[in-house]
């Protein structure tokens, strides 16, 4: 992968960096961003992490988590702007203007925006993460602990720890290199995947227990009710999508979170074959191939009957009915 | 990895080859076995699958399972024996003599058995599919598709698709070479772990409905009512005491089968620290430091407290009693 030098050079002539990223964020946001500030204070460079939400309890094992602020910096015009892990402003929660000096995206996410100055989208990566991974590289410095295990981490995440189509000889490679850097997978693997608190496991008990399945589509569902029950809050529904799609005969998951009286969150989860980035674009949605997603307004009935003729409409084969 | 010079040989220098691995075979033995067989055939020598177990429905994605033969050649004793992924001929299900020309094993389990004129055990790999992987290299073949595809599998099954503490660089180095030969990580990983019956799905969340949760302990379990409304099978059950495990103060998940009246099979799985074996063997039973198990007779209610009161017994700190 070869690192844009604007970028590089960009990188080395600036001094003051606002790191943003998406809201809701996952290690793929977090790392990429922990593991750049990081490269670049060892730069002698001033960097400001900014997420417009909290740090996920699930997420704090990531080393140097307590850099991101929850509030922007006084003097935003001194900072460089570096978006990562997303192309525009408005998913970094930012709805006005910000009076930055210039600005850097760099993201593995399709885009039609045009924002920013230097422009590093690269939507074969597997991860932000491993853009980083180069990048800090290319910036002359060594990949140390801490580094690596924020940038195994969005790999990992991004990949489904290399179950994901995306799953290709570099990530490999670079995996590799990051184990010698001093990860360990299984460290990884158990806080990404064993440290649910037990209200979220009841939450996802809950959700499962919702289960619809019509033609080769799954749905189930978290209601508001359902999460003041458990004592949970939104990010804890991260991942439920994914569980429907172990059947067989599953070619599409739809998770619906309620966001309001009569407001969904709308996850999609396919196999290799159904493009449900398509789907959730017909929705206002985005996202990739395997894992998009959308918000939508009605009440559960007909939001799932809305989203099940859409899928429908849109791939007209390969489901199996059978039961 | 080094292959010894004299295992090499002994492919090089005879011509048939009886290729036996253990009972229950999963991917690392089956995987090991044909992507074997397949090398020595394009040496043109002759080989012979055997294995005492069918091969199980879910990894018939393997290519070339069908080469696995159910009974023994004829004239055993012009065959040279290869024994993979076990060390004696029991773990085979041979408990007869059998008269072969001579014998290797390939293996990575710890052993005290002297089994094998050629020993090449090595504890440290990840799987028998890496060993395989080096060996065929060694007789200079290249790893084609279906080769490859054999030994991911392998690769995959025993590392938990690179999730368990045997995930090192090597590991990821391989795997990369093997995506490079036409493997495709996501069709693996959907066949080993997304190619559940709706029935099989539906009997996991009856199972994680009975979730009952004692100080660090999980408790889940199945009837055989549970079995027949969802038209399942013992089987099916396999994997369901890992969920519990998903939260991070349960150390230790117990997975009760009915298997009669008052009869119940047991499955014990635990996080690294505590050693389930010990409380199997406790209850006649038994396994590795992670999954154990054993049969123990007696109403539902009663059996738990047992294994409970067990289980506390022998593990007095280390549980978060916190809700």
């Amino acid at each position: 992968m070869r690192v844009p030098k604007v970028l590089v050079d960009f990188f080395k002539r600036e001094d003051k960096f606002l790191i943003l990223t998406h809201v809701n964020p996952e290690p793929d946001a977090l790392g990429s961003a922990i593991a750049l500030s990081i490269a670049l204070e060892r730069l002698n460079k001033k960097t400001w992490l900014f997420n417009r939400d909290e740090v996920p309890e699930i997420y704090k094992f990531l080393p140097g988590y307590e850099k991101i602020r929850n509030s922007l910096p006084s003097y935003v015009e001194d900072f460089n702007l570096v978006l990562l892990d997303c192309n525009n402003l408005k998913r970094a929660g930012i709805e006005h203007k910000l009076g930055f000096k210039s600005s850097a995206v760099i993201d593995h996410h399709e885009t039609e925006d045009g924002f920013g100055d230097i422009r590093w989208i690269v939507p074969d990566a597997a991860a932000t993460g491993l853009l980083i991974f180069y990048l800090i590289k290319e910036l002359g410095l060594n990949i140390d602990n801490d580094i690596a295990l924020n940038l195994y981490s969005a790999i990992a995440i991004d990949t489904g720890t290399f179950r994901y189509n995306n799953t290709n000889p570099e990530v490999m490679r670079v995996s590799a290199e990051l184990i010698e850097s001093g990860v360990e997978p299984s460290y990884v693997a158990n806080c990404l995947y064993n440290m649910w608190s037990r209200n979220r496991f009841s939450l996802l008990i809950m959700s499962l227990n919702t289960l619809e399945l019509r033609d080769g589509i799954a749905f189930t569902h978290v209601t508001i009710e359902m999460l003041r029950k458990t004592n949970t809050k939104p990010p804890d529904t991260e991942n439920f999508a994914n569980f429907p799609r172990m059947m067989g005969d599953v070619k599409v998951s739809v998770f619906l979170r309620q966001d309001g009286e009569d407001r969904w969150k709308v996850s999609l989860r396919s196999k290799d074959e159904v493009n449900v980035a398509y789907i959730a674009s017909e929705f206002n949605g985005g996202g990739h191939k395997n894992a998009a997603g959308f918000f939508i307004n009605g009440d559960l009935d007909t939001v799932k009957n809305l989203i099940y003729e859409k899928i429908l409409s849109k791939f007209t084969i390969g489901f199996n009915t059978k039961a």
